[in-house]
């Protein structure tokens, strides 16, 4: 087992040791080591963002706790979901009396367990709302919407719900972003090779040599189809056939764009997508507004890639480009 | 092949189509497309800092063009030199009329290329001066640091000369600095499995299952020795050894570390090692002023992990801290 580890059972908790020491401005919630929340959290008056979800997604989603992003985070062992326990005491972290907005994947044990938290949370007072991530296009036909699968594209959702309650939002208009994020999100990804959870030992499922798995979770769900290995100019344009003719994409509108690796592709084979990408969009009548290109929500060390597009409006683009600044995402 | 790429032949040139792309503050210069500019650049009354190296360490090199860092870039192919002409017109792309810093790796190639270019910039009647990054302890012993090699580093002597000069340092300041830098920094890298250049198609280095290589290079150069995988903190116990009793690294002062992916590591294990190296810095004496862990100077897909230290003073710890910009590093 070729990795930096050192017990398997135990990853997550080593992970977060390095995460604190490496950051003074992210802490462990009090009550909670599976909570990290913004040392300055909550803040008085903000509407508080609280998202969470299974490990090794990284930097997906502790990533993302920072500056006019996430205040706190619920973490789960690897691809598995937080506690309702840590997801309520992340609501606590970041509860400035504003109410909290949490934004999660359409996952049944987060489901589950968000639900249990959203009980805890009334019988404490805490008003807590929710938008649910569902932008994967591969994981249910159009029509059935409510049954994909949240991926990458929920960064979108966090980047500006985030910002929009930095910029001083109620929990509606936080919400009410949020879910307008998401619901004009379509993402899709591409597996090449598969990832091992550290404490399992071998990949739990298989893409041949020289096979791509088209519309492959990433939770190593199987995609749509398997073919052979296509050049990455073929991939972009049915990657971006995939999501544009899934939602009205108007010709003349902007996008943001977030091509994240899956893992272990490298940087250079993610721009060689990214040239085909823009050019396939830019066909389609649309330009590119906001470009994320980098490992931004990855499968431990899954080869592969994911492609998310966002449908902007004015409101939205402003909310895209709004500074911020953590582990994940830095912008100025 | 389960790769992002179109013809394996042209991966640097796809890469840099996406690159400009995605960022218009980012240019190939006129006469070259292997040379990669800010668009603002030459800057007037700067210093220029140029660096260059092989391609398929990305964010390296090209990542690390912006602002308050480098102003051009120099590309190679895959792991090899740039032509003397691409160093050369980077630092006619540079060229604000203060002079150029030229910063780069010690490989044989790098430097006879450079050489070559810095007699084209005296016909040419631009002033250039060199730094060398020679930071990787594994590559030569103590005693004999100008034959060791340039590793990840370097990105610590472009930090804080880039800064130098965006405060105004004259050519004799930054180029000071950069060698203060590098004079203290050591690194010292793990492979724990190879990488495969597209074009050739199989690894031409071998790191057997359950086997580490210490001192591994960015290139795939072999390390000092091939063992079995220790624990990530073993291998942080080791990789701090080999690195604090390289140099007086005094006890009470302060330090930044550069902990980098070689590719394929995911960032939670990145994490694991940090929270192992930080421990062993401080029961060194020292502190780690400045963390930097991420996937900032890859091998293509490498498994592994490399570790550089920078011993600090007040000047070096204000540069580095200093704001910048750019694909790889993002600081305000």
């Amino acid at each position: 087992m070729n990795r930096v580890i050192n017990n398997p059972g135990l990853v997550v908790d080593d992970m977060l040791k390095g995460v604190l020491a490496a950051y003074p401005q992210l802490e462990a919630a009090a009550a909670n080591p599976r909570v990290i929340k913004r040392t300055c959290a909550p803040i008085a008056g903000k509407v508080g963002i609280v998202t969470g979800g299974g490990a090794g997604h990284e930097p997906a989603f502790l990533g993302y706790v920072g500056e006019n992003l996430v205040d706190a985070v619920a973490i789960g062992e690897i691809l598995s979901s937080p506690t309702a326990n840590s997801f309520f005491e992340a609501f606590c972290a970041a509860d400035g009396g504003k109410g909290i907005a949490c934004l999660y994947g359409n996952y049944a044990g987060d489901a589950m367990n968000v639900s249990m938290a959203l009980k805890m949370a009334e019988l404490a007072g805490i008003r807590v709302r929710t938008v649910v991530a569902n932008d994967d296009v591969a994981s249910a036909p159009k029509g059935k919407e409510a049954e994909r699968r949240g991926v990458a594209g929920e960064l979108l959702m966090l980047k500006t719900a985030s910002a929009c309650a930095s910029l001083g939002g109620s929990l509606d208009d936080v919400i009410a972003i949020a879910q307008k994020t998401i619901d004009h999100t379509r993402s899709i990804g591409i597996g090449l090779k598969p990832f091992v959870i550290p404490a399992v030992g071998k990949a739990n499922f298989r893409i041949g040599d020289g096979k791509m798995s088209i519309g492959v979770g990433l939770r190593g769900e199987p995609g749509i189809r398997l073919d052979d290995v296509v050049s990455a100019d073929e991939m972009a344009s049915l990657m971006v056939d995939a999501v544009v003719t899934d939602l009205p994409f108007p010709p003349g509108k902007r996008v943001a764009v977030l091509l994240t690796g899956l893992g272990a592709t490298p940087l250079m084979e993610q721009y060689i997508l990214y040239a085909s990408v823009t050019r396939y969009l830019g066909e389609a009548g649309l330009t590119v507004a906001v470009p994320l290109i980098g490992n931004f929500f990855t499968s431990l060390e899954m080869t592969g890639v994911a492609l998310s597009v966002l449908l902007l409006d004015e409101e939205l683009e402003r909310y895209m480009k709004h500074p911020c600044a953590s582990i994940g995402l830095k912008q100025t």
